[in-house]
């Protein structure tokens, strides 16, 4: 069995395509939006990518039907100002390093092949704490690409992220300078500690804005009040309370 | 030396076989309900599967004799109603993601190659808490299947497992839909705290009304039985006993 | 660079070699035994293996020469009723499973080619608590040689190991016999808590007998009294000592 | 993807180049020094080399630019006494094991193609307490290397290091005796558990003289110091200190 096995159930004709991935990583910010991305554009999926690099587990869906843990390839033809797209969205991202490395490369052959030459990739940057309004960092792979970014206000910002990008985010870019492909990493601000479809929305504002796609943001911005009225009840629980004035009757 | 070899002692003929497995896992439901169910029909030996992603270890018997840990499968032939039937047993699962992946790989070549057109999987579905009654529940790759085991008394219940299922009951199913064979999951309810006759029992009793085998459960049963003899003395142990009338006699 | 390389720097003539095996294990028991006898039999250096699967690592030795950590193969002309010995040492056992795997089958290649058709491994059979008189205890290939060991005093003994043999000491017997070479596994029983010259004697007696080698025992007894000395003085800080009378004088 | 990736910038002519190699380690000493040294004599990239053997990361940059983590070779050419240098630095070592000796054997093959008969390897040797003078300790392929380090002040201790070295700096003088290049550890004396440019001044000391190159330490030295105040600090607050005199005058 090889170790990654990509099953191809169409293969589209594009122009130019724009490659987006968003796989899962911190506040699944990546994942988020561009699961919300796909469902905006009703991108359509060409390819599953299977891999001894995932945990070796079937999901079980509402009916009872089983799917092995993949990664999947979506697409959608463009319209006007709006390029065509490459969509990659999965339930993990490689368990190991090399698992990591290989995944990665496989997916740049296939971008390579329907001749992608620009790659955004999507993600969350943890900062552990609670955030208002969330920045978009950003890193590239090179300098114009730098300076285009900056006119959109996504934020280039001395020792951040300090550590790096770790994970497919930073792998297409990585590998992506050996394919010769340009490609720009686009990072959400989130605390870390929870999903955070807002730290998707404003990653995916910024790339909607670039790819000349229209966004209705309600799912999304419903997604991010169900989370916020949970982190707020943990909030209560956590953080003992001022006693309230009707609580105090008895000193006075 | 290979990933895994397959040792064959014989090339059984075999028409339309029905694969069973049940390998170790949660509270080895699935390899007890599959030993079981191998003593009870008879099987025989044809097969040893080796590997680097078992433990190097070997297992050494009463006699002092040692067998190197290993898989094994076993057939019998069908009679009248009952199918010919392959089980897979043994020792351990792959220590690895990817040594879970070759090994089902493996099995499922030497499936096709065997004509198997329908799998089960055999498991144990932990939930954590001592279970009088273990339900059955499943998952299939495909709606009918769904439908069939529904009229069996199989529980399809939305978001159970939640976690999919992990190892090669799992992939088996997930992998099988490469290889164009249908296959289902039963998972028998069980704490998953101890080794659980009684949910081995309920998943049998299922695949043997799907198989027409007639299974004799006293074996099962009396294991199940010292089972229920060594919780409950654990129990005792653990809970606080509530005084008795006469050790308060001194007080009154 | 291969997983394995032996590097061999003679092709010695060899008539029916027995190979005995002892590596780092429980209270190094194998590889204190197999040392022992190579000394006693002068036995030579033909071979060294080095590995991906050992640790990435140099031994520095007093003069300040490093050497790659490895396995070493040493042989010895029989005399008499003695029989041509190779005897396998090292440094590490493999990291991982599957490193163990490969080295044990790499391991067995060489005892083919040297026309080996008996092997003995030697290790320690770790109990948890000083043991006074150690016991050996065996395990094998096949029923005769479970009777001749028993003859030799060797210990069968239903349920030990529980848990099996794990490493080279195991799977040369486990791989042994897809190779079709017989072989026991003798075991010193020891604490496991410490180095243990003393398990080690007792199952190079059984092995000197065995191969009619004279082995002249002074310097493991030796070690193992130091041993002794050392454990003593740490069991006499652990326990609380029984005051003496003297130093109650304050109290009467 | 191949493990490991080396790409060549130039092809430099160099004359019996030596190989010094500083790659991450304890304090880092082996990184400083190597890293200091290519600065000093200006020495040029001439490889990446990149590898599933390193984390799956991009490191960014102060202008928002990314870089995959990666190992790189630099050249000088000699002048008068001072021959030509290769210099190996890199963001990490290999992960695993086999990762390691990979990338070591990669290392020695690209040595040999630039026809490396000598290589001095850098590092620290931790010893758990701070050092006000590090000495410089050594290891070597022969005993001729063992007798000039000496004469250069290098200390050659029985039994330091007692566990070996692990890593690029032991691996290159293991592997390296099977390609039959000579070579010497050098390792400086610190504490574990700070970057300790201390530790690497006086190992680059040893070694510019060796090499013939003047280097000028002030760039260590200051680093050195910040690393000292920041040291010194942290005992501050970690000292219980001595209650000073006037602090005591409400008592007398």
């Amino acid at each position: 069995m090889e170790s990654i096995k990509t099953i191809f159930y169409e293969e589209p004709e594009l122009n130019d395509p724009i490659l987006v991935e968003g796989l899962p990583g911190v506040g699944n910010v990546g994942k988020l939006a561009a699961e919300h991305l796909l469902d905006q554009i009703q991108a359509k999926k060409f390819a599953d990518i299977i891999s001894k690099h995932f945990p070796p587990q079937v999901m079980v869906d509402d009916e009872g039907l089983i799917k092995l843990v993949n990664n999947e390839m979506y697409y959608s033809k463009g319209e006007g100002k709006r390029p065509d797209i490459i969509i990659l969205v999965g339930d993990y991202q490689g368990l190991t390093p090399d698992g990591q490395y290989e995944l990665s490369d496989n997916t740049l052959q296939i971008a390579k092949r329907y001749g992608v030459q620009m790659i955004y990739t999507l993600g969350g940057y943890g900062i552990g704490k609670m955030v208002e309004k969330p920045r978009v960092l950003g890193a590239a792979t090179d300098r114009e690409l730098v300076a285009e970014m900056k006119k959109r206000g996504v934020v280039f910002s001395k020792g951040e992220p300090g550590s790096g990008i770790v994970g497919a985010s930073g792998l297409l870019l990585g590998l992506g300078k050996i394919y010769d492909i340009k490609a720009v990493c686009l990072m959400g601000e989130t605390s870390g500690y929870f999903v955070d479809p807002k730290g998707a929305e404003v990653v995916l504002r910024v790339l909607a804005d670039i790819l000349n796609v229209e966004v209705d943001f309600s799912a999304l911005q419903d997604k991010a009040e169900q989370i916020d009225l949970i982190t707020s009840k943990i909030k209560e629980i956590e953080t003992p309370q001022e006693p309230k004035k009707e609580d105090l009757g008895y000193i006075g």
